[in-house]
């Protein structure tokens, strides 16, 4: 396997001489300057990622990956444990929301197995067995996974990442999952990175009721009392807190870093491996984007941290990568607005007075 | 022509009891309750618009309708009056944004010459020719337009969307314009209505100066002091200090909601209109959707006066039907999930255990 800390250290900071020339091709553009808002700038930003004045996206890729939880013995979720694999296997018969989204997106899911409680089965060209482990232990009693199972599910997502990029060039990439129980590392991920009351960030996932809101709030707490993870260490918080998936996107988001491909970061789940990698990898987040603001409590807090604004607010908690395929669909118009438009000069318009 | 008071009466209230069998779909679907958002209530109220409980969305239609305005004497635009026929003629070239986005919204765009001041003979499919004018008269002198030709420009607008109904069935309309200085009759219309000060409402459309927004200013203020339009009068206030295209645009809503047809409202001049046809007849608000969140300032208010919440909020500040072409996506998104989504049922899917 890949050494890590190599790896990562060769992640490069975008470089805004083609963000500077995409501006000026905006500029040209048969519109007010900047009267494209958002538009404009996502095309800017994707310039300094890939090195293209005018950039192009063909190939759009979701890893989508799978884990269960130990912690879900504290009783945190409104749903039975056996729903991870039976949506695993929606995802595989097409049924799901994200292949919905994904096949308007113009966008592969690519499924993977990163720590299902039982065997999965499952042969499918956009299926990937990567068990690390059958969901991870209790946090609430111990550390979720060992150090080497943290490390090997970060390496395994970047493998993931470079087989496909390697397969056929991938321009721009989607983080997704499922995993019931996931809100509760995510949440415990974000209370050790930032401080937060737990009080404070919880939120009540797919669905929960009161009960089961306390329950999930102990739990969080027992865990980082128990692990004492600390803050400034990504590597650690994955680990004593995290999840198999988790580590998995972790990987994923380092490796579009390390290729240099434009990533966007789905919810509340997906945004805590987003602010792993960031902990690893601060020059990582470069190359993310907030797909959206999710309805999940702490959400909010996350993008704060990242810096992020996201593309959209449509009150999605669903994950999956759901947000990240709707976002695809603003990334293709503002790629499209700088490939296709006209300039003043070829639509013979004449451009501002004053 | 049509009796516009008939035609407007006989505009229905939409029906949720198709939106109540739509929700009780999308709660099968495999995927908590509620958590795909807005797209699951964009979907829901769709199904009560098109008394469909399972909405389909086949012709997607954007109006995209030309006017000049006789206020540009008083120097409130940063860009020549000429650019509205250039552009005009860069729509039926496909240089656009309307053209790129709405071709990968799988849109058509049907560009109508309400009021271009000078003659346009454009032969292309894809154009009308509805001249109410040639250009409205400076309405900080007078009125903008006669009586009659409020009326003509919103009939004409009614009739324009009826062909294109009886052709093929629109399933999904939006909203567009053209016209330099068109920022400034759609603020003049907002501060009629909302009797806010114009100072608090005044925006710096496609980009304009300090001297130029002074001057925008007091041309507003001029306009409603000499020809004082009822606030609650739409056609009065079309009449008085709006615009040709602007009134084509309200009768396009009206047709809409006649139709049962939603209509996506793009941005500041377009939401204009909404504001005269909901003046018109309340019930017509029923059919729209607010596309985005306009950057320019007096979109809040508007959309607040009509009480929606916008799809997206990209810093748009373009109109041409720009942000109506890009929510086309979210609708479409919508509309595929509650159609092409597995039960819970169908897939083998656990529900909820709490």
């Amino acid at each position: 396997m890949i050494d890590l800390m190599r790896y990562v250290k060769a992640i490069e900071p975008v470089d805004t001489f083609y963000g500077q020339k995409a501006k000026e091709r905006e500029n040209c553009l048969t519109k007010p300057q900047g009267s494209l808002g958002r538009l404009e700038n996502l095309a800017i930003e994707i310039a300094s990622m890939k090195r293209e004045a005018v950039p192009q996206i063909d190939r759009k890729v979701i890893f989508t990956f799978a884990g269960d939880h130990g912690v879900v013995s504290e009783g945190v979720s409104a749903f039975p444990q056996e729903v991870t694999p039976q949506m695993v296997q929606n995802f595989i018969n097409e049924g799901a929301a994200i292949n919905v989204l994904a096949r308007q997106a113009g966008a592969e899911v690519l499924i993977a197995d990163f720590g299902v409680a039982c065997a999965m089965e499952i042969d499918h060209p956009g299926f990937r067995s990567c068990k690390i482990g059958r969901g991870t232990e209790n946090f609430a009693k111990g550390p979720a996974m060992s150090h080497e199972d943290a490390l090997k599910s970060i390496k395994t997502g970047i493998e993931i990442f470079e087989q496909e990029h390697r397969k056929k060039k991938i321009d721009l990439a989607g983080t997704g999952e499922m995993g019931i129980g996931n809100t509760t590392p995510a949440t415990a991920i974000l209370a050790v990175l930032s401080g937060e009351n737990i009080e404070n960030i919880v939120g009540r996932g797919t669905g929960i009721d009161d009960d089961t809101l306390i329950r999930k709030i102990r739990a969080i707490k027992e865990g980082i009392r128990v692990n004492q993870p600390h803050r400034n260490n990504g590597i650690e918080i994955l680990e004593k807190v995290g999840g198999y998936e988790i580590g998995g996107l972790v990987g994923v988001i380092l490796a579009a870093a390390h290729n240099r491909v434009p990533v966007l970061i789905d919810g509340f789940i997906s945004t805590s491996a987003a602010l792993i990698a960031n902990l690893i990898c601060p020059l990582s987040a470069q190359y993310m984007f907030a797909a959206h603001q999710s309805e999940e409590r702490g959400h909010q807090k996350m993008l704060e941290i990242l810096g992020k604004a996201p593309i959209l607010n449509l009150g999605l908690r669903l994950g999956e990568g759901t947000g990240a395929a709707l976002a695809m669909n603003i990334i293709d118009a503002a790629i499209r607005i700088i490939n296709q438009m006209a300039t003043f000069e070829s639509a013979g318009v004449s451009n501002k007075t004053n």
